[in-house]
């Protein structure tokens, strides 16, 4: 794919903005990062427990559950920290991060194990979820290996990776990661989550604007692609493994 | 695409449940709609209200918003009445029919009415948001033409008309139009909104199971737009017009 | 009693609406019935659970319940859904369903059952809790006979049967079964709950312009022991059984 | 009604327990009285406020509300606090109390003031919701008369007074102002609502145990007309005003 | 110290207002005491509950804690009765009620014993939540009493008394026992808990205009010891008992 | 006061941990820093509206509040996200932060601008109540100044600076800045605000074992005016400003 008219920030469109991602930011926490993608920063904090819901005691299967927050003033304008937090907005993005992280955890081999990762927004300059879910497997990651730590039979807990990126239409063009001043005024705005191995766990998109033809979605889910890849490797290099991605 | 195995229910693969829309169900309402597919059935009613949201006042346009509600024994296992109304579940299907009515409606030119689309399931069978929007536009569709009968500049409110249908994998073969028997054990659940000519306005898939691959996403997209199809041909028939659909 | 001047919709002073009760209308439930009384009308389920409240655990003596609520435009306004639901109005009206089913119900009879009977409103045009009640009664009937399929020693877990109609003063005369119309612009309202062999169950009657006599009472008394017996054979039509009626 | 068997405090079966009436209890309140009927205690008191409701305003005229609510210990077992506030009990006897007080009003001759008659449980020994009636009532008649020192054009605005007392069947008896230890076991509860010229404003009547026929209601409706006469007299006394009550 | 210039309601500003405790008010209670400081009017009741915290089962420890309300009218403007019960100042009001009376109180020596005081103002003139503690205490007294009168084993449960009073600085001058008209122009507002021995419990002093200086803070202590003497002997009269207090 | 003792971290017991407060923190805010005391790190941010309190229109004068928020992770243990949003702690910090905040704001030379700043605790060891007030005086002052730069009338709307720190007595030891440890076994737990001039604006001091004595007070006091003058040196160096301390 090859673009030459450039955005607002000078990306080229099949271009993700910088990201970086630094573990261990919440020392008292069993796995934790704290995820930059350009101005978009999250903290992502997973928390082990033995207390399982109810409803799956004595199944010896455990659970992975996310909840979503943002700091009041993580955007321009002052959110209500009361309504935010009790938003159907947050209620679904909590639903998306959570289903994203399931989906490459066998929760056989987990065990009776109950891990909530907190997503918290520092920043929010669009595609808060999408860097929560790749910056959200990085702290599960280390919290899963914490638990090996302690237990020699708990392995291949984690099936893959997974990370996630937003596509959109602007001005009528296909563009990959979509920060607010685009993402406010995009035709088409979509989410894709997928694994480190280049399948699906999620796909999300929207028209806002007008409906969008077959080609255009084909057009999109190519640039997901990439910026899927690019997320993945900067999850390497904050857990220092590599895994192999299907080039 | 050829399909020979057949489903628990007799169906092929790509068909979908038979479909049935009585306009006028709900008669106090302004537009209304009884939408049968299969076991589940949704009642759905459009009111106008001249009494638009306060941060959209004078300013000439108006907005189409929706709710979602289940009767408490809708489904095999009775639902707690208060516990459903509040349910992220529900607030996010109710985000996605509103979004969907609203992408084929004309916010200048339907003027400062705010329509509210309430669809109440009586029988849940799979497939309840899909069936909510199809069955939906037709309310949403009458409720307009009361509009244009008072305002004579009241012409093109709608721009197309809008189904949904679900698809998904179910023992490894891609299928159409879910009931819960085989929605509750899919590998994947999408659901696919599209327009009348053929457009996509919302993609929404999830992998409850493994991720699926390309090539699969590509055969589900194909059912949705058999399935789609099939729903707008009821809406027609239910508002006794004939739009185009462009194969 | 003898009356001639005739009501704004034929009506005699002493006449009822036309009353028609459909059961098994919801078939996931263990009972059901949508009755119709004018154009009130109301789907009855009831559904049979073993999970009895917790101060009633082991004692061996069963519940019956009732919850109230309306379709968001089951009226001529549209009702808020969430305001509707939490009103003291709905839980006034729940409390009054849930006591006259007791009232027939033997609970030592029942055993440890719990019986929800959901009182949903499609469409209201005054008289909906007696319509609630006339129409749970047929669910309830419906529950226990299925309860009575599985456990032989089960018998005569209802005493008798219950139904109820609403009797009032419009124009300064007693009247029999009011709709919207008549009931808005009542002087006095007044719901009375009657067993199939003629005892009160509930008599709750309100001034809501001026205070009413004692004579007053006694008429309406009366006009209501003519409704609640024609309620009473809706029911035994609907479930075809021949229960007593003292004359 | 010469009843011969005595009741298990002394009394006979049409036979009140002592009433009290302690105007001006609460001195910061526009009318405020404190009820002792037995062990009965209640705190009335009523607040005029020119806040009328919003969808009454510029009417011309006035409102009256009741709210209720019961001290933690006022029983023998403590009430959670914020439970009890938000019980569907508490608003069904709000409401109650609020159409009593509004039956005797001129709403009219009110004018644009808005009434709130609080009732606060210091004691509960049966009867807390005809106790709050009959003190709500003085509580009322005080703040009237303060808008009536205020505006020389505010007459009339009480056209009668209005007491409550209870009624029931215990042992198969009919019985008079009943506290807990009757009330607990009695097999029908009947509260009556009559206005100073001896009219009826609320007949609420329940059978919680067996259903009652139409000759044990007379006898109760007869024993609350003594009831409510008493209480009448007691609300007289408190006023210092002499009103007609028609043997 | 001594202090010339007379107080609106002529005390000196080293007096404390009225003070009365009639213990037993409420008699369904283990402990209760209607206090009254001036105008400021508090029921305290304690209840009694075997039914202690989950947290804290099979510790064989005890628990007490405080409940703190306002009846809608006890200050002169009426306060809505919901929001008031749910405001941070009645949960700060509580908490430090509950801190006064645990700092006298012996867990261990008190058993599996959970003891809620509720304090109910009938009227607000400045120094409710002073009063509180000071009535609380005798309405707790009575309660642990109870209990020692059913266990012989159970002594010196209560390790000393406690009692509170408020200070502040109006125009300039430091004053004891502030009631509303102080209270409300106070440039600080100070509350002090000390035990009947002459320590300090809880010292909270807030500056509400002008911040103050070390030795006006000196001169404010030496008044509230002062007051809580004054509050200890009106407990000693209450309970009529007499514990010693060090001149 | 000079003491020899050390502390289980190393410090005397007279010394704070090190504090850092980096202002700017969240670059979207009108005023924000990062405070940094010891292991306990708090985000604070103040945001501000020309949208004041209805109450307070058209006075003319300003408004300053205060929010306060705890990551679910900044504790060992996870706090449940919605508990303890909605906790009366919260309510109760908040409260306090927002008192101290305003006790050093002229709000006539505010003007009519409502100023929140919130406090967001990402780490909490002991002492998140004074850090807040410590940080939010620099997040306000930012604030402030940005009003400052728009409007050239509004000058000296600070009327002094304030910070706060915490002390107690543990180990029958009075110590100054408690971290969890500490705290969570202190006697006395005491939390001091001063302004930068030296004096009182809350005195908080509550005895959470035995209570104290005048003398230990005393001691208390003095320390807490060596942390709050570190504090403020803190605050100075973050502002770039030397403002007068008074030794």
């Amino acid at each position: 794919m090859s673009i030459s008219k450039e955005r607002f920030d000078g990306r080229g469109y099949d271009e993700c903005r910088p990201i970086s991602i630094e573990p261990g930011f919440m020392p008292n926490a069993e796995g934790s990062a704290l995820v930059k993608l350009g101005n978009t920063h999250v903290i992502c904090t997973a928390t082990v427990s033995t207390d399982v819901p109810r409803w799956m005691r004595g199944r010896g299967t455990g659970w992975v559950t996310a909840e979503y927050g943002m700091l009041p003033r993580s955007t321009d304008e002052r959110i209500d920290r009361h309504r935010a937090a009790n938003s159907g907005r947050s209620r679904e993005i909590e639903r998306l991060i959570g289903r994203s992280l399931r989906a490459v955890t066998d929760m056989s081999a987990l065990g009776e194990y109950a891990i909530t990762v907190d997503c918290d927004v520092l920043r929010a300059d669009g595609g808060t979820r999408t860097a929560s879910i790749t910056g959200g497997y990085v702290a599960l990651a280390q919290a899963i290996e914490s638990i090996q730590t302690e237990r020699s039979d708990a392995t291949h807990i984690l099936i893959d990776s997974v990370s996630a990126i937003s596509v959109g239409i602007v001005d009528n063009q296909c563009i990959l990661d979509l920060p607010y001043e685009e993402d406010s005024r995009a035709e088409v705005d979509m989410n894709i989550v997928m694994t480190g191995s280049g399948d699906y766990v999620e796909v999300q998109g929207t028209a806002e604007g007008a409906p969008f033809s077959s080609s255009r979605l084909t057009e999109m889910l190519e640039l997901a692609r990439i910026g899927c890849k690019e997320m993945n490797r900067a999850q390497q290099r904050a857990l220092s493994i590599s895994t192999a991605w299907d080039d």
